[in-house]
């Protein structure tokens, strides 16, 4: 025994049953209905609903202005404007990236997400400015949470010569992944960004995971074609599509060709469970044998006013989107903000089992389906058997 | 003064100025920068966002489970299974509809709603059973809640013979509105039930607030027929469509018309800003003229197990359905929640002005705009003066 290990007892399991949970250096040693204590800490959940960490795909940490003074949104209704009227907010900002992108790490921690992907601006004339900022929180929270970094071409890379070297540098620099973003939409080029973004990630043997808006047609051929270079360079696993709108409203016969294709490439959907845009059938995606994850998504930034990060109100909104009202529905809507999340972002220790690390949430709720539907605060955050949160507030 | 007065110091009004508000008798008697004590009780708002109370337009009470252990949902996927499992749920329920009900309003007290409208379900078989359940909650809760009364024929009118009666005695018995549910898609007759329910409405002198959940062409036929009547009667301002989901995927030309004709007639909109249907385009009926408000519609029944009745939540959800940024937008998602649902149910003394009742809430938020986003916990809650509720539980 450590002196940090701890004991965590009169929890209640997702299937319902009293659990306690034995933590030795971080990880997860036993489970149970009653364990005897061995001198650990005991931690009493109070009868809470004991959860795993959540699971956060889709961060823009960059971009957030969460610790600053409230920020009227002053772009137009439209993804250009939204672009350009970023470029010149930046500028006159008061705190630099690593604050900005800590205030909401902190934020996100006391909510229990102990994962995430960020994807991270990268363009010639940011250069790396924005990733180095994320490297810098990344390094300083890395005891609270792990950051899976996106090398994001915002302004598109056929459109925005020089961004597919500034992505390279990306990826040398400490980036995990190579965005993209409608490669027509966008770079008005499938194609051309299609075959660079995959050309370099086969150089430097990493993963994608791509911004797509585009809808319809357009967007379903997107998918097709992402699919389709996913299987012949073998990268199952190591791709996903963002947002993916088309997948919502497309008809029926073209989604099951989209589906079965993703599946049989292995590239994933990550939602953020849009507002007044088509959502992707994440049912009919998972039972295709899609792996469907949710993530956040711009939270108060120049894109979006919304949001604190809580993947558990995510949840919620995926489920409300979809229409789901059964458990078992509001249950997958929990797993995409948990361990499709975790499959999403390749996490080999995580989960509420013996040798995982010990990274679990409690909550006051009867079942996993009511914690969905009204996303109460965290009683305790526990990030390798550390007590990092209590009742939303960082210790 | 009286023993009860009050003076709230240290508000943050929403225009961004320091504001305090004087009660008297449970009256907003001054409202300025800086008022003088007159030796009422100082109740300091610590910089909080002073806000209107919520209005929750659009609540089951008689449905809800809140308060009894989580029940999974039970309904398959459509309407008519929702309404039979419903019935049989019913006579199993360990607490009465009173109770219940009672649960659910402490609940939205608590969040600042002080003031909605329920439907009660009225039938036949049911008879006043529910209505006088939410009665007797109606009246042990005076003090805190007002609570307006739509005798709803759930399993439609002509569909279901014998409830029209039903509904008539509802009336003589305390309920305020007479209800509809989709003419077309529940009763199959639409000149059946509209002229049915709409004679009634005359004939006792009552407004009517029709549930609408049909689509397209049929949902809009109906939308019309229902804006024909309203002028026809004179019923302006007494007319509302709950759901009117078809306003919202029905071509712009028609949208037009449909919108036209219910601001013509005096026809509001109640939206609880639905999941996986289309949502009104609300800043276009308001622009046409039409009222528009916001309900939580079930909460945790055997139709939804979603909510749990803040309508700063509700608003967050409709702006977020409406694609809503900027903070104009996100103001008008508030008014849905507050002044808009003050005028569908024709409140004469609501508001944040001398001379309206002193119902308020405050938030901590910096703005209009952050307090929807966030929807943070209620600080205190004012109702005619006197505090019923502090961060987010009842005194």
């Amino acid at each position: 025994m450590s002196p940090g290990d701890i004991l965590l007892v009169n929890a209640r399991s997702i299937a319902g049953a009293r659990v306690e949970v034995r933590v030795r250096d971080g990880v997860i040693a036993a489970l149970g209905p009653a364990l005897e204590p061995h001198g650990e800490t005991i931690v009493d959940a109070a009868g809470d609903l004991l959860l795993p960490a959540l699971v956060d795909s889709h961060m823009h940490l960059d971009k957030t202005l969460y610790g600053l003074p409230w920020q009227p949104h002053a772009a137009a209704a439209n993804r250009r404007s939204r672009i350009e009227t970023e470029k010149t907010q930046r500028a006159s900002l008061a705190q630099p990236v690593a604050v900005r992108a800590g205030n909401l790490i902190e934020r996100i921690v006391a909510q229990g997400t102990l994962h995430c992907r960020t994807h991270v601006d990268v363009d010639p004339v940011l250069g790396l400015e924005n990733l180095d900022g994320v490297l810098a929180a990344q390094e300083r929270y890395r005891d609270a949470i792990s950051i899976q970094i996106v090398a994001f071409p915002q302004s598109g890379v056929i459109a925005c010569p020089g961004t597919l070297a500034v992505m390279k540098a990306a990826i040398d620099a400490g980036a995990d992944l190579l965005g993209g973003i409608d490669p027509v939409g966008i770079d008005g080029d499938m194609a051309g960004q299609l075959d660079a973004v995959f050309g370099l990630a086969e150089r430097c043997g990493v993963g994608i995971d791509i911004h797509l808006h585009d809808g319809g047609a357009a967007g379903a051929a997107q998918v097709a074609a992402i699919a389709e270079r996913t299987k012949a360079l073998a990268m199952a696993g190591k791709v996903a599509i963002s947002h993916g709108f088309c997948l919502g409203d497309v008809d029926d016969g073209e989604f099951a060709r989209l589906a079965d294709a993703m599946a049989e490439s292995g590239v994933a959907n990550i939602t953020h469970a849009p507002g007044p845009t088509a959502m992707p059938p994440i049912r009919k995606l998972d039972a295709a044998g899609v792996t469907v994850a949710a993530g956040s998504d711009g939270i108060r930034d120049s894109w979006s006013p919304y949001g604190a990060g809580d993947m558990l109100a995510r949840a919620m909104l995926v489920a409300w989107r979809s229409g789901f009202r059964t458990d078992s529905d509001l249950a997958f809507a929990f797993d995409t903000a948990s361990k499709g999340g975790a499959a999403v972002l390749g996490l080999a220790d995580y989960g509420l089992a013996v040798g995982c690390r010990a990274d679990f949430v409690t909550v006051p709720a009867q079942t996993l389906a009511e914690a969905v539907v009204t996303f109460p605060v965290r009683s305790l955050v526990v990030r390798a058997g550390r007590i990092v949160a209590r009742d939303g507030a960082l210790i």
